[in-house]
């Protein structure tokens, strides 16, 4: 606490010596990730408080957080003791951060952050926003934090994701982003999304935890290509990139290149290709103040979110891998809480349990994020995750909700079951078949070419909100290759403004949910593979492969609240994860998965 | 024929004696309209060709014309023995106007059009696409077809829409547009869309066919109100006019007050707001080049697509007259082809029938738009409007789709019938009733607010979609209130890019179909009302309420297909039916009311 407590003192002071007004810092690293590596917490560091959303504003005399509902509890107990003023996001009345500031600042006053940390998206709005012509306010660039340890970004070794595995090479990827409509206007383009840049050169590393990602930037231009990266990392990559005629520069470099004017003329660039979402505001002025700068939506992005034949052969070996892993787990489960008294596990006990299956399995890598295994109550927690503190004991007739996932060197799984713990009484019953509806009727969709996520969307919520039912996250995300598990464009949301149409090549999840605060949760995933269907005179319509295999849970299934066709997709699929799975069990677990997956009529 | 080819001469020598190589004439009038009076239609006087949709491109020698596969058969009748060379929208390898434009324009190129009949938004982007900057093409306004017709514009008595059927004064409505979000940014708005002014103003004309508007322009500063419009035709709402404070000028006279530096002074306009899908580019560019503009969505669409309670109550009235009307027709139907032979029917008689019963409803103005009676492979041509060359006698064991509405003082309807001719096939039965299924499950919706017509959309097209049969229109559009019967923004549709959430208040219409060439048409279209439904901890869900009143053809239902809610949803509809329009027939029509809107179990 005292550590804080000085941390916070000298930033009031150097707030004050730099004449600024409002210091902004935001939870982020350098390339905007989804989850940065831990290194990049300065609210930690600087609070105490330890939730994965943040936002922190210092003023010469006080200091402002915002987090979000799933952490206001924790958020209490962390920052008492500090001055810190918690601001309760989304509760009625509480201003958000850049209504705050609009609201606060004077006419002459400064706002500063280090500009390695604020992507240019919210540089640019709040320049909009906060900066009105009739007044003075100014924005600036300054690391007022300095923390040593964020000077050599880049810890751990970079490997070869090799051929059988990546479906394409480096060079042809190249190709196709250079041959990518905004490239075409433009000299060269700077790559700053993490996974973009992995994927690019099907290179990996672990700079970030469950993200198979290294910190790195990358410049490409017709002719040229250069990579920045921590040197001391890519030994075992050298050669590979030398001989694809990747040109190798330090991590840090990319700020003295880009205030060179040699550098520009050096590779022929004068107009670049930026990425708004994760290129940060220290690289973007420079690169602004040497030449001219192109918004727009990565090309990378665009196409790897379209899986390649060798990315979705080796994906489709994943899934059984990890459905072994997942049914073996549920077989565990079965047998462990088969008996009167309630063994002695609990939420961490069997998350480490599903852990030691997923290793056994063959190309196991690592999990593809902290998994959440959630008994009871805890289950209506959507994000969820159990620590020494909260960890439940399993006792009974309740629900166990665990998602979880695994990275393999042939793809990456993301998969929900909600498995039952002794006796279900008929309300779960009824909202385990209504979530089961809501996943099949996804599941079974047949659409036309051009029909994108919002629309689909409507499929999965229909069952529930006929009941007055929703749940308050998305229904499916794209799962990226060996990189993050949360992989854009392509989503199934009815809110999300960026909606793009689901194609061929795609995976996305399948996940709707019923959350009962103080009861439980019921959540069930399945990843989805886009394939094209039947083509006729109305168009070409697609249709989904389902990737994930694990059973569900025969018990929970109320058969009278199933139409014909969802019956006899339930039916359908549980024959085929009897065929892939079966193979790979013990004869016990067999007789069982054979009981479990037998045809309900 | 001579006429038109002399025509195209002359134009073609004003071409080349003002320098243009390229003259582009859309078919549009100085509004954008939707629809605009048929004096606009310069492609017919030029060239013969009656179709709706037509774009023309006139070089000193040639001339292109553009329209769809609606109309490419007509075309090629209409346009022999003229030199015009048809290109037919949407056939693969034909370039659209504009890639055609930027493909054969030299980098010296003048491209002109009258800028009256092109608005901001084409403007903008022909200029965006053309104008590259290392050429020097230039884009110019200049109005060489010069039809003295239309240099006075406004041909019908404008009227007032009394307080009893509009539910909200002039005054209020103008207070509520100098509170939209835009226009505290500007010094004043100048409205276009004639829908919008007609709203605004609570006056009604009949100067489009079908839509309830009349020309003019509309300014709305913070202080005063100016409309400019044909004041011959204003002689009923002088004195309301004046009484409410609007000063009105002659509708040409918005051409010298924006060239008019004083005219901007003396109403203290510096900034403006305009929309950029219906105003022109003539009167554009004198405001440009005057004060600074601020291109919009119009704000009276964003708030007239919300019927207030008065609007909402008399529109149901409205329903149960043109409910009555329907119903009627419908038992004419059925009494006239009860026999065997078939009596002496056609599709433009049984139109100008059922614009009788129509017309006999008190408070009925006029149709709300050309009917569409369309007669077994006749119903598979979305658009058809029988004419007397395609008039088919109405033989027997087909369908019969009739599509149609009227405007009441009370409100505007649309709605589509599929009548039974004769017998069934199982076939017919089968697609009426995927129709019918799609047509429910749309109308049974229930969603949470934020919800948009793309994803409602699926709702309808699930059905058809699982069974690999589509239909090449929207699922459902707006509709004005007296106004024009197609109505922005709302709207609902999988592949619309102006995506918005449909709201209480909203009248949206719920019409597909299947349409199968040289075999028939089926469409069933209801309006739908959203209101509000249940609010929880989940937010407020919103759901329809169905206005439009006419038994569906229950020998045309397999029940067998339908879900037990669709069945429930179909009963309930039909009772409702029963109950609000059998008050208005006679002792034998409601007796066969009765027996087609029987509970079906």
């Amino acid at each position: 606490m005292y550590d804080y407590k000085d941390r916070l003192l000298q930033l009031h002071q150097n707030v004050r010596d730099k004449g600024i007004d409002y210091y902004y810092i935001p939870l982020s690293d350098y390339h905007n990730s989804e989850i940065p590596n831990e290194r990049f917490n300065l609210i930690e560091y600087l609070t105490g408080f330890s939730g994965s959303n943040a936002t922190l504003i210092v003023t010469p005399s006080q200091v402002y957080m915002w987090t979000d509902g799933r952490y206001f509890i924790q958020a209490e107990m962390e920052l008492e003791g500090t001055d810190v003023i918690l601001m309760k996001q989304g509760l009625k009345g509480v201003l958000s951060v850049e209504e705050f500031l609009d609201a606060n600042m004077g006419p002459e006053d400064v706002l500063a952050f280090d500009g390695r940390i604020v992507n240019v998206d919210t540089y640019k709005r709040y320049n909009d926003r906060l900066l009105r012509p009739n007044m003075n306010r100014r924005i600036c660039d300054a690391d007022i934090v300095s923390r040593d340890s964020l000077d050599e970004v880049g810890y751990t070794d970079v490997w070869l994701l090799a051929d059988e595995y990546n479906g394409e090479t480096l060079t042809s990827k190249i190709n196709r982003i250079r041959e990518g409509n905004n490239f075409k206007k433009v000299d060269g383009v700077i790559i700053s999304n993490l996974c973009d840049i992995a994927w690019t050169l099907n290179l990996r590393g672990s700079d970030i935890s469950h993200v198979m990602v290294f910190y790195s930037y990358l410049i490409i231009t017709n002719r040229d290509v250069i990579l920045y990266a921590n040197k001391s990392h890519l030994k075992n990559v050298e050669e590979y990139l030398e001989k694809n005629g990747v040109e190798v520069r330090d991590y840090n470099d990319i700020y003295s290149d880009l205030s060179d004017s040699d550098f520009y003329r050096k590779f022929g660039i004068y107009k670049m290709l930026i990425d708004m979402k994760s290129l940060n505001t220290s690289v973007y002025t420079l690169l602004n103040e040497k030449v001219d700068v192109l918004r727009f939506d990565s090309i990378p992005s665009s196409l790897k979110c379209v899986k390649n034949d060798v990315e979705i052969n080796n994906t489709i070996k994943a899934h059984v891998r990890d459905g072994v892993a997942v049914t073996k787990f549920m077989y565990y489960l079965s047998n462990r809480f088969s008996g009167e008294s309630s063994p002695n596990e609990t939420e961490i006990s069997l998350e480490k349990k599903l852990h030691e299956f997923r290793a056994l399995q063959e190309g196991f890598i690592d999990e593809s994020f902290d998994t959440i295994s959630a008994w009871a109550e805890h289950g209506a927690i959507v994000h969820y995750e159990a620590t020494s503190k909260t960890d439940a004991a399993i006792t009974k007739d309740n629900f166990l909700l665990v998602d979880s996932g695994g990275h393999y060197l042939e793809g990456t799984t993301d998969i929900t079951r909600t498995f039952l713990i002794g006796k279900a009484s008929p309300k779960m019953i009824k909202d385990y078949t209504l979530v089961l509806k809501s996943n099949i009727n996804l599941a079974k969709a047949r659409f036309l070419s051009g029909t994108t996520g919002k629309s689909l969307d409507m499929l999965a919520r229909d069952v529930l909100w006929q009941e007055g039912i929703d749940f308050l996250h998305g229904t499916g995300h794209g799962v990226g290759h060996i990189l993050s598990v949360h992989e854009g464009p392509n989503n199934i949301s009815f809110r999300n403004r960026k909606d793009i149409a689901i194609r061929p090549g795609m995976i996305t999840t399948d996940e709707p949910g019923i959350y009962l605060e103080r009861e439980y949760g019921i959540r069930l995933e399945n990843e989805l593979l886009c394939v094209e269907d039947v083509t006729n005179s109305y168009g070409t319509f697609y249709r989904f492969d389902c990737l994930t295999l694990a059973p569900f849970e025969r018990e929970c299934i109320d058969i009278e609240m199933l139409t014909d066709d969802e019956l006899s997709y339930l039916n359908d699929y549980h024959r085929m994860v009897y065929e892939k799975i079966s193979p790979y069990l013990t004869e016990e677990e067999c007789k069982w998965l054979g009981k479990v997956t037998a045809i309900i009529e």
